[in-house]
């Protein structure tokens, strides 16, 4: 049994007149997130934690935000492409934490469709998807509003 | 053999007019931790990592900041009650690493006694249990002094 | 099989005057990384999740920045020392992944140099060796170009 670990993370401004999408889904807010794609930080932070495990490069390198391609391109459609990544290469997903770091809206309400959502395209128990959310106490640019900020640790297994 | 990987993340403010407690013991400074609890830091991203290794969701959700029962409350006892939850889903701890990211004080003549505190709690050998600790060079509001962060990796086995 | 995990993060100021040293290899750069030794941001953060999965303390204990011994060292060098403690102890690296914070600039052409020199240090494969990169949308001390910061993740294997 061959296990490999992965990490990733991602920023994104919070500005008004934009959605608000984490993980897979749109969060009512008088904020969105700022980005070439949908800017769903939690699934950038996933895909890139996936990359990482069998150094496949980043979400920048696999979905430049130059490209039209990927312009306000729905993430999911992201996260599915970095699994089919991850299958050909011979790995399943064992287990997916998360974190994410925002001052508002709180996400309590909205993580059991979020993690439904993850687990779905990638074939994985909701059990096996987690997803934490803490403020950082009102300080740094999290902390007045201006970003959010995911992290994500993977651990694969080969099939 | 079957492995889980968790991830936790915690921030608090520092002022003047608290104790600081760090890793499940009290620290002299001139400044300590705002929170609800005692804000111990460290415990809480150890905390969210074993949580978020097994989906159980965060601190945030099991001890909530709005519950009188854990208002001041020591965070070793948070720790217990986390490390339940994991023993009673069948799992055991193969290691924790820390980092504290905190301008002062130097935290290093402190960390055998966290070591030894955390290891007691989680029934773990103190080589199972590692807390490094950086700088953030100036930078932010860790360098500021404003506030600290911790960060917190578990490898977790099923028994 | 028993394996472990490690964590790392390093951060550093950027100034005027200084080489900007990532990954053991140098970058043209306006600015370089401050610190004692070259202040390689990257080796740092993996020599600390190398050091933080067997719980052998921290690389400001190992290599402190008061030793004139490393002055202006070449962390090239520190990744070895680490690697033999890691050695030492019985155990053997997965995989590493790792994440650069920065505004500027673009690593992504020196990544695959940095892969191979990490790669050379550690006895690993390249594929062993992940490097991914991002920035953080302007915000904070980084998007301000006052600093970057790296995180690791390893996952050792006893031998
Ligand atoms: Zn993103
Ligand atoms: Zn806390
Ligand atoms: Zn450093």
């Amino acid at each position: 049994m061959s296990y490999r670990i992965g990490f990733g993370i991602d920023f994104h401004q919070l500005v008004e007149g934009r959605d608000l999408w984490i993980g897979g889904i749109k969060i009512p807010h008088t904020k969105g997130a700022l980005g070439h794609s949908d800017a769903d930080v939690l699934l950038h932070a996933i895909c890139d934690a996936m990359l990482g495990a069998l150094s496949l490069g980043d979400i920048g390198i696999h979905f430049p935000n130059t490209d039209e391609k990927y312009k306000n391109i729905d993430s999911k459609i992201l996260l599915q492409e970095t699994f089919k990544l991850i299958t050909d290469k011979g790995y399943e997903i064992v287990n997916i934490d998360s974190s994410l770091c925002l001052e508002a809206p709180k996400i309590k309400k909205y993580s059991g469709e979020m993690r439904e959502t993850i687990a779905r395209i990638l074939n994985l128990s909701i059990d096996d998807v987690s997803i934490k959310a803490t403020t950082t106490e009102t300080m740094g640019f999290v902390g007045r509003e201006e970003g959010l900020v995911a992290y994500a640790n993977v651990l694969l297994k080969k099939k």
